[in-house]
């Protein structure tokens, strides 16, 4: 399985991704999702994916290709980043159409997302359909793959005055949540951060097993909820039983 | 959807359950999913359940219809939890057969949880299969239905030492998570203590939709969870970025 989540606040765009691959737990890899195209000052799009490893490797590939190839349509000439998710999309139809002979499909999602020249940063979410969907004020955030453990914090943190080293942090605790709850995430993490109108890649970190960061903060975390939960309000118990409801099926006597 | 979680302790054990069902989402009806079997003094066996509607419904009518017609089992006479769970997955299996003419499956799962006389307590999950898990001091919880969003928070509090009411708290705040992230799970919310040893189910409580409880504590775990994530070390991202790989894709310049 694979983790991969973007946060789209007004100050940029944090992405974060794990690197853990698996086709049954005994067959695990490690493979970066994250891949970057640009031109520093002109353009920056960053594209995470989740879903078939053959199916992500060879949309990659082929969009690389068509860069080296100059076809009439590729992710340096795009006019947008809603352009871009299109052009990934039909990319990722044929690949999957390739191989979908015997009616299993290898589908794969992508978040495209980045800042073009003269354009607001943009970030949208590819589906194996070929259609995408963009963030919004409301819903600042897309999540690829293993999404449902590491939401709920998201949904708390995440708006669009959130500064981007917070969404970085709330991106990380959110990758912490799923990896301690699900096997088939894992390290390393690559968090990027984009910085509205730099039109540059320059903040990227990525964290191994052992990184002492990614250790340090899933204690802080761990830490820091644990008491978050004992300072909870005592409940007041005894003054709040109900009388069992006399269900059908209750038979105390 | 739904969710209910049960958590075992060396205290007790605790249930609770949502009661938001949905065929579409136009179609949401309210449903208890707890049911109480049991003689005080003599046993107490809780059952949660989740799946679909129809199935659910049906098996827990056969399980207090074998109780009437005094079958030769049923749970006022099984020797065990284990023995329970055993025969609530004979039940599953029957009652699914009875509608899967068509090839579709209308699966439940069943959490049967409890203690007869004489017996430590047990806690117990019943898959649609017929067979069933128990929990271990390594696994002190149960979840079915829509089970990831709240699992984090039982990963990190739940361990055998756990008093009860601590337990039900992060039961609570398991249901909470779920409930934010997933509108196919919501109240009334269901939670019943069961006390080991006490052979009695006397500590339930139902909040509505509009329980001053479920709002308090929504309210403070929110505050106290947002606190959490300010307390976190600030990140020294200046110190720590490394130098952007040269990916096959990386055609920045």
């Amino acid at each position: 399985m694979t983790y991969c989540v973007a946060v789209a606040v007004e100050a940029g765009i944090v992405f974060c991704s794990d690197s853990r691959t698996n086709a049954g737990v005994d067959q695990i890899s490690t493979y970066s999702k994250m891949s970057r195209f640009g031109r520093d000052g002109e353009r920056q799009i960053v594209v995470l994916n989740s879903g078939n490893l053959a199916t992500t490797q060879a949309v990659i590939s082929q969009l690389q290709k068509d860069i080296d190839d100059n076809a009439v349509t590729h992710l340096l000439n795009v006019p947008s980043i809603e352009a871009a998710a299109d052009y990934i999309g039909q990319v990722n139809i044929a690949q999957q159409a390739k191989y979908n002979q015997d009616g299993t499909a290898y589908e794969a999602h992508f978040i495209v997302g980045g800042q073009i020249q003269g354009k607001p940063p943009e970030l949208t979410m590819v589906y194996p359909q070929g259609n995408h969907i963009k963030t919004s004020s409301d819903t600042p955030f897309l999540q690829i793959g293993e999404s449902k453990y590491g939401k709920p914090i998201l949904d708390r943190i995440i708006e669009p005055k959130t500064l981007l080293d917070t969404a970085a942090v709330c991106a990380l605790v959110s990758m912490d949540s799923t990896m301690r709850s699900n096997l088939t995430v894992g390290p390393p993490i690559e968090v990027l951060i984009y910085e509205a109108n730099s039109l540059q890649l320059q903040r990227y970190h990525r964290m191994e097993q052992d990184s002492d960061y990614l250790r340090d903060l899933k204690r802080a975390w761990d830490e820091r909820l644990k008491e978050a939960f004992r300072q909870l309000p005592p409940l007041n118990w005894a003054t709040m039983w109900d009388k069992l409801p006399n269900g059908e099926n209750e038979t105390s006597q």
